[in-house]
């Protein structure tokens, strides 16, 4: 059994200066420092801590200082049409190119109804939900995917291909948005990765499987294993739909081309992404789909208990309370982040009053 | 054990005749009739069965008959802008309403480069993947969602409210479509109902919960209780977004209050449909897609095989191999069915020879 120390809490503010600051220093503008910030403390404040500022700001700026990522991209247009946009990501920062684009699909959404923009040439943006949740605070239904590095294999295989291309999908509502933003895998990869680093001795069963394609609950023989698809053929097919739709259609790179986040600092990843945007009221008025969704999620919440349930959440609900309570309460920081914040102030010169 | 009796087979041609000739007892126009009658015979041809002639046209015959369905619909735009649209179906039969949807939404793509188009009262549309492939065929990525009768409890819940809501992503390739279809079920209602009407003593584990959401292996038992979602959470929030992309957008009933398919004859379900079209030219070349497609095929298929696998598909390959088979040995019709096809022959005067 491993210790379990009580982790640093730091409020969202300080962690969202420390990370502006670092970006700023590895030649990133302040604007996008900004955004890319901001994509990272949301995922914090949402506790999704896995696609955080205390799980990406280290590799966000590694990959700066040593070239693998632009920190002054210069998006442009591939191809364009009134509803359907491919945007080159010249190598930035996933945030910067999906914030860019993002805020392309919801103009081009609200002239023509709907559009899709896709992307090439971009690398890991973080949590999906921040690009959903973009086109949701606009009025519009927002849809949000992306591909990634290899970790699990096509069903009925064991040849690493696809990543767990997540997608999201978020809904304007009266109060919190709904936001579903999930992996196409049983868990995203990164819960492995975390529970290897601390040193766990097993991770659940169905989790994973080791590199003959067995399943494993050791976190290290799941790491250079694969991960399992959500309810197996399925995921599979919509992580693969999903590389089409990001990578194939973008013409970005899909399946093993994807360049390793953590490895290969050397080159760059050319993560391909899909964001689309539907403008609600050219369906019907916004109150309408906003009392709609709201009588839903009422009954949602009424539904009778299952055993050993106490509650009944709507997609984006836990994440939405959370944000709340670090808001108020701060973000937790591990140990180990906090070694890697001080590393990354040393190395760039920040005060260390930053974040002490 | 059961007996296992080798079923009656019939040409696609036949079963296709025989399902015109019904639709059209029934006061379906010819033109109308043909299309219904292709959405069922191309799902018997693919194998799925649960959405195939042998399934519904009973049902879609007799709900015709009684007046729960428009035999003659006349669908309409309710709101409209270049990329986004809504239709009322007229309480149309849902293939007939269906068709006509992806056919405005594939005009409207090649147009705009992408659409969507929504449809509210329309009914059951049989299989997903009808659509999507309509699309794929035009040259387009098909997307195709519907919500449905409610037999799944959101997570945590045991109150039925949503349905299985499926979604289909179509790929045209030089060969045959890459076509995902799938419920956000583990498995789709259908074949739960089917076992139970097979009189099978169990269902496998994981497949559904009793009234009180336990874990049960009685189809009887999984009928009167709950379909399990995909992977849980996820598979929820997957269904209740497809629910409300498909009822509240579009301003169709959602949840609960959409009617039954085999019961609530008396009443018109109100069902709801999404369908979506990129029009992939506008993105990239159709050759490029295409070519990035077949190579991510063929390496998928070269993937090094896992313990007990003989070999790895793409999606919609195995029904692909199915249509073919079919096409040439025909489409399975058990005993059931015939007599079904026997009892609607006779009802609507139609020669027994067209059947039998």
């Amino acid at each position: 059994m491993s210790t379990v120390t009580t982790p640093t809490v730091k409020p969202s503010s300080v962690l969202r200066a420390f990370a502006e600051e670092s970006l700023r220093r590895c030649e990133v503008s302040a604007g996008d420092a900004a955004i890319a910030a901001d994509s990272l403390i949301e995922a914090s404040l949402r506790g999704v801590d896995t696609h955080g500022v205390t799980s990406l700001l280290g590799i966000y700026v590694r990959r700066l200082r040593v070239g693998a990522v632009n920190p002054v991209p210069e998006v442009r247009v591939v191809s364009e049409s009134a509803a359907a946009v491919v945007l080159d990501g010249d190598n930035g920062l996933g945030a910067v190119v999906g914030h860019k684009a993002v805020h392309d699909c919801i103009t081009r959404a609200a002239a023509t109804g709907a559009a899709w923009v896709g992307v090439r040439h971009s690398n890991h943006f973080g949590a999906t939900g921040y690009y959903s949740m973009m086109a949701a605070a606009a009025g519009h239904v927002g849809i949000a995917l992306t591909n990634g590095p290899p970790s699990m294999a096509p069903w009925g295989g064991v040849t690493k291909y696809m990543s767990t291309n997540p997608l999201s999908i978020a809904l304007p509502a009266d109060g919190d948005p709904v936001v579903l933003d999930m992996a196409t895998s049983v868990v995203a990869r990164f819960q492995v990765i975390q529970a290897a680093t601390r040193g766990d001795q097993q991770i659940p069963e169905g989790w994973a499987l080791d590199s003959r394609g067995r399943p494993t609950t050791d976190p290290q023989e799941a790491l250079e294993g694969l991960i399992m698809p959500l309810g197996g053929h399925k995921g599979y097919g919509l992580s693969m739909m999903i590389d089409v739709l990001c990578g194939v259609l973008t013409g970005a790179a899909f399946g093993p081309y994807i360049g390793s986040l953590r490895r290969e600092l050397d080159r760059s990843q050319n993560v391909g992404h899909l964001f689309g945007a539907i403008d609600i009221t050219r369906l019907l008025p916004l109150d309408a789909f906003k009392s709609g969704l709201a009588q839903m999620c009422r009954e949602i919440h009424a539904s009778e208990l299952a055993e050993g349930s106490d509650r009944v959440y709507v997609p984006g609900e836990i994440e939405a309370e959370r944000r709340r309570q670090r808001l108020k309460e701060g973000i937790p920081v591990p140990e180990e982040a906090l070694e890697d914040f001080r590393q990354i102030a040393r190395e760039l010169r920040i005060s260390s009053e930053l974040i002490d």
